[in-house]
């Protein structure tokens, strides 16, 4: 489908492409981007499995290539797209990374992070308190990538 | 100091030597080393500014490390000895990697994660539930050496 450049569904169908690449080689599929003045300055996709490695979430890797691709610690006034809400450990790179909006596709009731957020007391907060969030961006289509590889994996 | 082999204090003071080595490197001092049947496997300190990266803490390089040393993504039944109490994104890669124990030394009241443990419904946990946690020691020693950081950066 062809979505309206620039919006949300247009870089978030970016993600998805992504969180595909993750699915072919076996990883759970979640892909992200980071988008700064509607460029693309970072792609990428789980290779928990590939590199043997926790922390190699989609969130982390495009994160860390965006800083490089900046030459900067910090991403301020970037965007990050990323196909299922992230984790405790990604928020947290968010945080530290003073990205400006986080934008997801599917929920993670298990093992999200607004799961936490939405348990703290009002003065106390996980996200940087300027992050602008919003979830359930083609929330279907990176549902169902999920869904069929859990299905797959099951098989086995 | 000499410490008895193999205590948490024998072991923190190998992670406290990794935090003046971010020291020297004009890195906030934190250190961290990953120890496996009293083998310590992986050792590191904070390099968010050398690799402009702000996923760099010494906790991920660590883990990271110990998963590359064993080929395994998991660190059952290893310990993480940190030299301050680890922030959110930390505390996440430590849930993901599986790892048993996570022993720290200076407590971060601004930024770590205890913060928003002690904040959730008895439910919800930020940690694996069967991580063991232990803060405090050589508590001086490390708090000693952020101090003397700041100290120095307000010069500047």
């Amino acid at each position: 489908m062809q979505h309206k450049p620039f919006s949300d569904e247009y870089f978030m169908q970016i993600a998805i492409n992504e969180a595909k690449k993750a699915f072919e080689n076996d990883e759970v599929p979640v892909g992200a981007i980071v988008v700064l003045n509607n460029q693309v300055i970072a792609k990428a996709y789980n290779q928990t499995e590939i590199l043997n490695d926790p922390t190699a979430h989609a969130e982390m890797l495009a994160i860390t290539s965006a800083n490089q691709f900046l030459g900067s610690k910090y991403l301020t006034d970037a965007r990050l797209y990323v196909t299922l809400e992230p984790c405790i450990m990604c928020s947290g790179a968010i945080f530290w990374s003073k990205i400006s909006a986080l934008i997801y596709g599917a929920s993670d009731i298990k093992n999200g992070f607004m799961k936490i957020e939405n348990n703290l007391n009002q003065n106390i907060t996980l996200s940087h308190p300027k992050l602008i969030i919003k979830g359930g961006v083609l929330e279907e289509e990176a549902s169902i990538l999920m869904k069929d590889f859990f299905k797959k994996k099951r098989k086995f």
